[in-house]
């Protein structure tokens, strides 16, 4: 099974660290008035940053958040607290302004990209909505796979081609925040993460929105069933076939913009659980993408962790999520309510002043 | 050991939680549309600021960072890794605006009000610059007490007056931020520490701005000698007695700034090690003062959460701090990193829609 053309050019495409950037980050870290590493996990935050966009003092000036919706066939086996019409009925919400990334992407100065890209009921005609047409709804995982192969590519290169387009018009791209919404689909991300990291779902399925005990068994039954059916794939299996049999229309979009993101040196927040199966997705296909990668928040669902550690966003690698407030909402709303760090964080690194700049010593001089 | 009337007066007129506004605030989180408790640590948060504020969904437009500069004797006993002269250096530098608290409160929409709460070296008179003429840095508490306590009852009545008059002044004074600069302050603090929790100095005493295995050594028996000097007080010693003996010049200052806050309804936000310690003793003289805490951040020093545990300023109490960044600069760095997420939290809770006004089902109707 192979990729397009076009996605396997992008993969190739993608550059590793920016190893110059990135020490001259370091030096002009520790050339600033403060204790050294006194900043903590914000000091490791800004040299991957450098390393990443290959600038040495970064700026965020055009953030934006790709929303991408989409429905689950697999809502119909019992895996989650909401009815399936939730996902239009918040798309909606998301169009009139009233959810909680609308809030937190307007205080972080970030807009929205809002893409619906396989929502199974009918959505209006709006200019803040685009629409893929690919299908609405992906299959029921436990039973079929999510969709074709040539649906997953046709819905990575669509979610290429919004991140192209983002930033060769103004405002332009300057980060990249990666966001979801559709109903169970903490499901399909449970057995992708199982797919990845070699974990049972145990260990990756969690209570989503918020379901009770039955439904927890319920959903490792049906996270089971859907790994069993495709011969219990694993990280040696390519990953567009992961993701055709086990993902899901949103998740595909954003594991390709992730990767025309990672491309051109635009460095790439992920929000919970979903976005970051999208991410294992973009690495399966380019390791180098994980350069890119920038983890907002660690999430309460238990997989979301094992995703981070298979993707080296670990606080003793220097790439800890920014925050761990057992958020569970999704929407990008982690990845928004992070980015005022990284804001203040990449503000430090321009404004301050050195040692010897402001006459303050130095303990070693 | 009395307080004067007026500080007396101010902690009788600190209010517990605002129950009524608490309870609303819940329920308003309950009716968005988002799964319930999705919102994690920050819906806690949101109850905690409403029963603080009395108001279901606070705003904040005029935050301000109270940084009070101030040396100590005990500096020369060798326990920091920086000299002394340091605190005016980086008085001076923060009035060119080239520190770490400069660029975050300028990212994080505050101002800062600059006190010289005991700065032991010279600084030029500037407009941008309180000073309280107390006395220059306090004594070496391992061998003499702080303060008089008259210079703490002095300076926690100064404190007191800049939030008063913040408050009664255009802009006003919504949110308080608490922030520090002092050579060795991690010392008076520790034992301050070691006093309200029990802790033995092994526990509270840490590297500060990152000093080696000999003088972290040599810290730890600084503040057994100070502990030992004035009798092993603890938690049912006097706070003014704890205060002058142990404390500091800064750390007096933000005490009684807390209490002036907290007697408004004006949350307050603490920083890191320091600024928790001046709130130790503010509850150890008020003990509702707690109702108005809000934890910015869990710094590097191990002290910090016996501190922070001892206030109630916990994960389990709803109470946790927002971040864990291994920060350990001081200045109200982390605070005013925090601020964001606050101001993110004030804003869903006011723009969100509910379930009802946006047509969304939720998962019990």
């Amino acid at each position: 099974m192979h990729l397009d053309a076009q996605l396997q050019t992008l993969c190739e495409r993608i550059p590793g660290p920016a190893e110059a950037a990135a020490a001259a980050a370091r030096q002009r870290l520790d050339s600033l008035t403060k204790p050294r590493h006194s900043l903590g996990q914000l000091e490791s935050l800004l040299v991957r940053l450098s390393a990443s966009t290959s600038v040495v003092c970064p700026t965020v000036n055009a953030p934006a958040v790709l929303l991408a919706a989409a429905d689950h066939g697999v809502a119909n086996e019992g895996v989650s607290a909401y009815p399936q019409v939730v996902t239009v009925q918040m798309v909606q919400n998301f169009l009139i302004g009233g959810a909680a990334i609308n809030a937190l992407a307007a205080e972080a100065g970030a807009r929205i990209i809002l893409v619906d890209a396989g929502v199974a009921g009918d959505l209006p005609n709006h200019p803040g909505l685009l629409r893929l047409g690919i299908r609405r709804g992906s299959g029921n995982i436990a039973r079929e796979p999510a969709m074709h192969p040539d649906e997953a590519r046709q819905a990575m290169l669509a979610g290429a081609q919004l991140v192209e387009s983002a930033y060769t018009q103004s405002p332009g791209l300057d980060m990249l925040l990666l966001a979801d919404m559709g109903i169970a689909n903490t499901t399909p991300t449970a057995a992708l993460t199982s797919a990845y990291t070699g974990a049972a779902p145990a260990e990756t399925v969690g209570r989503g929105t918020g379901i009770d005990d039955a439904m927890l068994e319920q959903k490792r039954r049906v996270v089971t069933m859907a790994l069993q059916r495709c011969g219990n794939p694993d990280r040696t299996t390519p990953a567009l076939t992961l993701l055709s049999e086990l993902g899901g229309l949103e998740i595909a979009v954003l594991a390709g913009a992730t990767l025309a993101a990672a491309a051109q040196r635009i460095p790439i927040l992920l929000d919970g659980y979903i976005t970051t199966s999208a991410a294992l997705v973009a690495a399966g296909l380019a390791p180098s993408v994980t350069t890119h990668l920038f983890a907002s928040h660690r999430s309460a669902e238990p997989g979301h962790r094992l995703a981070l550690e298979h993707l080296g966003l670990t606080v003793d690698a220097g790439a800890g999520p920014l925050l761990q407030l057992d958020l569970r909402l999704g929407e990008g709303s982690g990845a928004a309510l992070a980015l005022p760090l990284i804001l203040s964080a990449t503000r430090l690194m321009r404004n301050m002043a050195t040692f010897g700049e402001a006459g303050v010593s130095d303990r070693d001089t």
